[in-house]
């Protein structure tokens, strides 16, 4: 389900006269904003809006990745590799059989953000 | 790459302990100060400091939607498709060969928004 986000994002950038007159910052916004509209449907326990807006939240995220790209030379597939080799090397337990405790994930997590 | 995003989701959701102390609005609230991190790159210019602010950006609006799962019961591959489906419903030049203005997207937009 993921790819087929990914092509909508990819044919915005080519097809898309709205998403031409957006910037970063202007997608920035939609993405705060994105945030208020999912904490009012917690509030309002209201979960087939909720379902929506966290769906609203993630591709808004993307679209500022795919911006990001766009106007300012960032690779987003790599953007996304570094994130993925950074949590993976600071919390290594997720790769573990046996689950640890709060305080040994944070010692671990401490030593680790030093190296990346 | 996305599908490694993924996976590192998944695995946080069973194994890791400091996501367990988590709720939604305490991981809302880091993704807001990543979107200020975001600001604070490209403010400074910061080529390689954005690409990783972006990739954490992405990370942490993937961690609300799997929290959202978690403790509010939306499901979160549904809530991909029916962005998916919307976005695809409210702007169908996304699937045309010829590129339309700005005028006729909004247009089209409008109309396509009352349906869904």
């Amino acid at each position: 389900m993921v790819e087929k986000l990914i092509d909508i994002i990819e044919r915005s950038l080519k097809k898309c006269p709205w998403l031409e007159k957006q910037n970063i910052e202007s997608l920035l916004d939609a993405l705060t904003s994105e945030v208020e509209e999912v904490k009012e449907a917690i509030k309002r326990k209201d979960l087939t809006n909720l379902e929506e807006e966290i769906g609203d939240l993630i591709y808004d995220a993307f679209l500022v990745g795919a911006v990001a790209e766009r106007d300012h030379g960032v690779d987003l597939k790599r953007a996304i590799q570094r994130v993925v080799e950074k949590v993976s090397h600071r919390k290594p337990w997720l790769f573990w059989d046996r689950k640890i405790s709060l305080e040994e994930a944070e010692r671990i997590w401490k030593e680790r953000k030093k190296e990346i």
